[in-house]
């Protein structure tokens, strides 16, 4: 059920995924919302969730947390590489 | 003092950083460091912490804190743009 709501950030458009969240916290009536992202993806993120905590859903949403982390694993080179991600968990308020 | 404990992430090499934090705990024998980036280098923020804290300094710091936020301003062609940061706090275990 949580699972539910989860934004995943990618190569989309940035408007997209700030009316993923946005929706999911008003057509779907979601109490929290996680947005993920990894690598290069992470900056878009924390623009994302600003911008929806800032604006569309101003003092509606806070920041419940936010978690950081990383896997190493093998490029297509055989090289060892590390990827960061992060998780910001959004609540209604 | 907690302000000398600052990592600010920029344009430079991704080690310079990497070393920066570390040497602040080991050379300066630091208890916090802080870690902050703004914009674009928020996602290489979170890289440098992710290699210091589990490659590094393994075992030896964690994650105390991670805090975004955001500021709206005024660019050169007077349009209004929100720029995002972070700040992570890495402490000694």
């Amino acid at each position: 059920m949580a699972e539910d709501n989860v934004v995943f950030v990618g190569n989309k458009a940035f408007m997209n995924y700030v009316t993923s969240v946005v929706m999911q916290f008003t057509t779907q009536n979601a109490g929290e919302v996680v947005v993920k992202a990894r690598g290069k993806f992470i900056s878009k993120a924390v623009d994302i969730v600003e911008v929806v905590r800032k604006r569309f859903l101003k003092d509606q949403v806070d920041v419940k947390d936010i978690k950081i982390d990383s896997e190493e694993f093998e490029n297509k080179d055989g090289k060892q590489v590390r990827v960061s991600s992060i998780e910001i968990t959004l609540v209604k308020k």
